[in-house]
């Protein structure tokens, strides 16, 4: 039911990632900056946070991916993506972006367009309300914030035909994540619900794909196994869990203490 | 002793947030962003966090509640508050404020009084110092940055005055919690002096009166019942804490689990 | 072995500490603000976060220790720096800066470079890599975002001579911290590994810094039985913890729950 072989690579992706330690530099929003920072120590990688226009080409030339996460954007911290994002295009450094709450305003919705037009991005994270606003879709559906009022399988084949349009990789998380390149889907069905009730789970599912694709030079496999790690931590974690609070604490360790061959055994993904 | 009719509507507001889950846009301090994002959702209710100018309108839009609160301010993002604040107003969606460390300096000062004239502001939470830095009252106490050093006992009487001076509730928070809308007053007993050991309790206080006043229309109401149910989650928190990390995480775990009839039995409201 | 007069003091520091509950008034980055926040009230201080040109004049002045870091700098947040720096200066309030990634990109070793021409800053607290970056050093080892390549070992005979060139006391944390006013040299041999794994590890050190420096009066003093504490939490914490999570939040607790007598007992402090 589930593939192996790309279970397999989940596995060896996830012990690349501890040998090699990669530097993931990460322009993100004030609410998950601690967490996100901890989830990449925690599965092995080495983040950096750092924003300003004077050094981010600098700091993201050190750097094996560049997070980009518009959670919390002003004009000045989309300049800087900018910049950061086409320095990493010059250097071939991947370039992962989470549009939080693309469709809710117009500011979010046209900065992700602008990143997206003037950055080339390998893979885009995002609910299915965030990837749908990107095709300039009108849903009929209202947006609520930054919580998705989509399924992943009402999204599906619009999402190939983005993915073909703007030459990316597509991860659309929920219950469960379909992510594709326009040609292949894949579709991962770890996870758990309480998930939804932390904050910064979206976001740390970004900088854990982040942390593959700085290991792994195919965005769909970096993705694809990036989001069963995160999805079978969680799933560990909420066997232990008491509520959000203890889970979100929970998730750390899990992500720390996954062994290479858990994941190999744990990964459900489909080809 | 305690009155069971507010310890009802206490329950009853708790169902209703979880059953509606309110869109709460805060305009918060750069500290507390995750953890009352996350007390938000432990909740039931549904945080956004955003501050640009290009935005908050658009954004206030959505939600059910604003929440204001100045513990980082800057002048652009005070003035961002306000244009929020005054389309909350227009679309008649209640607006709380949290004037964090008013009192300690000018620009605080003066910031929370530019807030509470320009804007219609349903509830203003904070302790006894802060509340009375927007009496202008020379009190003759040393201020220490931000935490209080009156008990609520001492201001009663000016916050009712204050209250009915600014047309609006006030809900000083302490050993004893005391709301008032210049009329009435309620105190709430629920809490635990734990709470003073972790930062962002304060705020977190101030976002779960914004969750219940997005389903209960009257700021009193909301106010008393929304601290309850926080104080009462303190308490069951701190019986299980080992210190105010595991206390911090607890108390999350204990918003979300907390049964509405737990609530009805547990609020320790005095009308 | 160890020295029991400097683990004595490093008892009474902390009941000062306890008993005096200093402000420490904080200029940081947006990472670590949470988690430094809450070290600082766990150990019995008072923190308070702002950044402010406006009022941190003020608010320093209100205070018993300035802490600066700059892990998300930004040009107007190192004027800000500046400014409250020489405030505190004036007023005699102990400044300790933290200069994270220094030697990563140009503007943060340019910016700490400045902040010391700037400011008399009493301790500065970093990683190996970040201290020879003060040095102007061309180390020819590669610098990899804001963690550390090289061991304090390494570094013992640059930091005393760099302590004298720049009239502070230097404490370089690492498996042993090595600390230097430049005519004396400390070690701690406190601490875990574990903190490698938990962002802002580095930044928590520094705060107790502050908090120390703020009841004792000797940067050398304050530095050494500061990081002691801190470390000595650390092992505390991951006797308990299950991975990076659980010890985040044990160290909190620990830092809350230790005994004078405990820290005098433990504290591994060679002079």
């Amino acid at each position: 039911m589930f593939d192996q072989k790309m279970a397999n690579k989940a596995a060896d992706n996830l012990r690349y990632v501890r040998e090699r330690r990669p530097l993931v530099h990460n322009i993100t929003n004030y609410v998950v900056m601690n967490y996100t920072a901890n989830a990449l120590l925690a599965c092995g990688a080495s983040p950096v946070m750092a924003h300003a226009a004077e050094e981010v080409e600098e700091m993201v030339s050190l750097a094996g991916a560049l997070v980009l996460n518009i959670g919390t954007l002003s004009l000045p911290w989309v300049e800087a993506m900018l910049k950061a994002g086409k320095r990493a295009n010059a250097l071939h450094i991947p370039v992962i972006l989470d549009p939080v709450g693309a469709g809710a305003t117009r500011l979010r919705t046209g900065s992700a367009r602008r990143l997206i037009e003037g950055i080339s991005i390998q893979v885009i994270r995002g609910n299915a309300s965030e990837i749908l606003s990107l095709a300039g879709e009108e849903s009929g559906f209202g947006t609520k914030g930054v919580d998705s009022v989509h399924t992943v399988d009402q999204v599906a084949e619009t999402a190939i035909l983005l993915a073909m349009e703007l030459k990316t990789t597509l991860a659309i998380t929920g219950v469960v994540d379909l992510i594709t390149n326009g040609e292949q889907i894949c579709r991962v069905m770890n996870g758990h619900e309480m998930m939804g009730y932390v904050t910064g789970t979206g976001c740390a599912a970004t900088v854990m794909i982040g942390a593959f694709l700085a290991v792994c030079p195919d965005p769909l496999e970096a993705a694809t196994t990036g989001l069963s790690y995160f999805g079978l931590a969680g799933e560990k974690a909420a066997a232990e869990a008491l509520g959000p609070g203890s889970f979100q604490i929970a998730l750390l360790d899990a992500l720390y203490g996954m062994k290479e061959e858990e994941l190999r055994l744990g990964a459900k993904i489909q080809v």
